[in-house]
């Protein structure tokens, strides 16, 4: 794809497709192509929507490019949340001098949506938005959104709103296309709307979209005043961006942005501290071997199963997380849900590592001729699988009780649990029954 | 919420709410009393909306409690995507004896849509569209709509037919309102528009959403004719099971499904055959440690860190992973990548394993003081943090290829690879350097 949209490709052809093929052109090219490119598009006034499309951080980087009048233009003609989303992503300096080189209202607009922290309803929201007044009749409505059409966001919904902007209740464009025209809005409004606070969360404003299935959602602050809306195509981006990032903080990587075309030097940056700091709390580990040096030196076979006690610490426990991060990352389980939960996943601990601990028993007796040696490592084995399942199942909710990240936290930690228990009981018991063992 | 939603509720109360509240309240009693007020909103014609927006295996669960011509009305009255759904939970000779009650158009159609793959474009369309001709004015198509409002699943797209029915284009609702009333639909309809092959695999679909950003797409056969649409509520349900199963599997728990609050031996049931396979897989490991008995016998000390080393080959892996399992998820990443990816995951894991290394290094020779067993270590954990990143980052792209799920299978593989690696090198080295180290 490369290939074909260098910008030696035909212009007049380019910019009737889709703005996010554009988008995906443009993303694909060298950062000199890119920028080229957008200037030819500018001067077709086709730049704004591919932009739009872009990742925020790619957007950003390729309208710094330009000069501050062009890059001001294409701003103005984009979507206030897009615009918003992209100046978020420029130096402090760069988003002032571009403000200063828009219209007064829109410059006001876009610094006020620069105001609302990016994750919550605020900072998803536009703010052009269809207000209608409650005596208007469907047919003046229809007309009135007409006229804006090509400036709202969406027009499939319309809010009807007092003198003050108090939100009254909202109308579907199939609404108002179904009504008969003479109807006043007042009787067909819904005035039981659902709306989002503009300070909520973007993840909740994921879910109760995901729960009522609608298509956008009206924000108002806390006089109930409309302020803006979000559209379900924002949120999807949310749902995505969310699974990404609980998904690589399960992988051990913070911050929740790693892309696998990143170049290895900022990869290592995001990965290598975190295994720096699990190095350490790995030590605690050493740390309870060494004192079974003794032991060790006299029954070696012992050592060979050390890793697999490790290892199997952290797939048990990885598997209690995983369903206990999705189910907190989803709203499926709360905090009242956790004593149930330990509960649940004390047998669930109990029984694997029931059959985990005589599947390991029996092999080790098979192949070390020494039933007691399997006898201790099943002890060992069950011990870790108790351990990290319950650590595993229960942390998620002590470390977002306590307000860290429980994908990132857990994880390791509920490993390392699980390795004590197991190793300890190893060790400690091959010691106690060493004279017998040897 | 379960409290006051008991049967014992004001149903007239209860029918008022959004359908999104009523089915929680459905989900949170107790199986009893689901039933009893799916009976009671049964009789007040309001139990087929809420049922739609239950999890459809619940939902059927509850169904198949009604007396099954009663089961027939309620799925009659079911968006036909939702109550197949549904009827894909349910036992073939239920399902067959439903539709027998079912009118013959009806039955048809939910037997076609039962034909689709659940996972496919065609298992999450519907039906309910609205097919326009090319010559139909504006004014008409808007009558049109109207007249079929109830049915349709979205009105805020129409598609343009020719009497075979192969899709020559699309409208938006918006479109029409927005035209003049005598002009054709020919002459304002897309003949561009984007489409869904009905074979589309579903993560395809949602792709192919979260690319352009509509509202409904059109699925289409191999001859172009219209089969129905997907809409971007049940393309929101995709994304989120997607990245639900692809978190479950990268911790461990296959076919992907487990609930937090699902029964013990459920979910033993899930997750003890795989920590079954994982125990076999790892005793690879424990069968190279045994090789070197006789090392481990005369310096027990380097048992220390073989936990250490086991734990941080899975954590450089979960790492690599990650980035490849959700980068080809969201498609940013193809089996074309793959070279390029190998290439910088080799380096991300040498420049990570030498700092790595140097740090196990500096604290091995403090805590043991024996430089030479720290420079042993050191090597060790760089040759496990190699083959980590390396197997890690390319395994998911080789299980994909060979239609194997990358989720599942690459992570202990590319453990166990790292284990060996490192775990070899270690008592490998050490056995080498024996005379200088007891």
């Amino acid at each position: 794809m490369a290939e074909e949209a260098t910008p030696r490709l035909d212009i007049a052809e380019l910019i009737r497709r889709h703005p996010a093929e554009i988008a995906e052109i443009l993303a694909a090219l060298n950062e000199d192509e890119a920028v080229e490119l957008l200037r030819r598009l500018y001067l077709r006034r086709a730049a704004a929507e591919p932009l739009g499309e872009m990742e925020p951080d790619e957007a950003a980087r390729l309208l710094a490019e330009l000069n501050r009048e062009d890059a001001a233009h294409i701003l103005s003609h984009m979507e206030p949340d897009d615009a918003v989303d992209l100046l978020a992503e420029l130096p402090p300096e760069t988003v002032a001098d571009i403000l200063s080189r828009l219209e007064v209202r829109e410059a006001k607009q876009l610094g006020e949506l620069l105001a609302y922290p990016p994750d919550s309803a605020g900072g998803l929201m536009s703010t052009e938005v269809v207000a209608l007044s409650a005596d208007m009749t469907a047919e003046r409505a229809i007309e009135e959104l007409r006229a804006v059409a090509e400036d709202a966001e969406t027009v499939y919904y319309a809010y009807v709103v007092d003198e003050r902007g108090t939100l009254l209740g909202v109308l579907s464009l199939r609404d108002l296309v179904l009504a008969r025209p003479d109807t006043p809005l007042r009787a067909i409004m819904r005035s039981d709307a659902v709306v989002l606070p503009v300070t909520m969360d973007k993840e909740e404003v994921a879910r109760t979209f995901d729960k009522y299935n609608f298509l956008a959602l009206p924000v108002v602050d806390e006089d109930h005043r409309l302020l803006g809306i979000v559209t379900i195509d924002d949120v999807i981006d949310v749902i995505r961006e969310e699974a990404t990032e609980d998904a690589l903080k399960l992988g051990g990587i913070p911050a929740g942005e790693d892309h696998p075309l990143d170049p290895p030097q900022v990869s290592v940056r995001k990965r290598l501290p975190w295994l720096m700091g699990l190095v350490l709390l790995n030590l605690t580990v050493a740390g309870v071997i060494s004192r079974f040096e003794a032991t060790i030196a006299e029954i070696a076979f012992v050592a060979s199963l050390m890793p697999l006690i490790a290892d199997m610490s952290g797939n048990a426990a990885a598997q209690a997380l995983a369903v206990a991060i999705r189910g907190i990352a989803v709203g499926a389980v709360h905090w009242s849900n956790l004593p149930w939960i330990m509960w649940k996943e004390l047998r669930v601990g109990l029984f694997a590592g029931l059959v985990l601990g005589v599947q390991i028993g029996l092999i080790a007796t098979l192949l070390w001729r020494k039933p007691l040696f399997g006898l201790v490592a099943g002890i060992a084995l069950a011990g870790t699988t108790v351990g990290a399942c319950l650590t595993g199942g229960m942390l998620p909710f002590m470390f977002r009780r306590l307000g860290l990240d429980p994908a990132m936290m857990s994880g390791p930690v509920a490993t390392t649990i699980g390795d004590l228990i197991g190793i300890g009981l190893f060790l400690g018991l091959a010691t106690a029954f060493l004279p017998y063992m040897a």
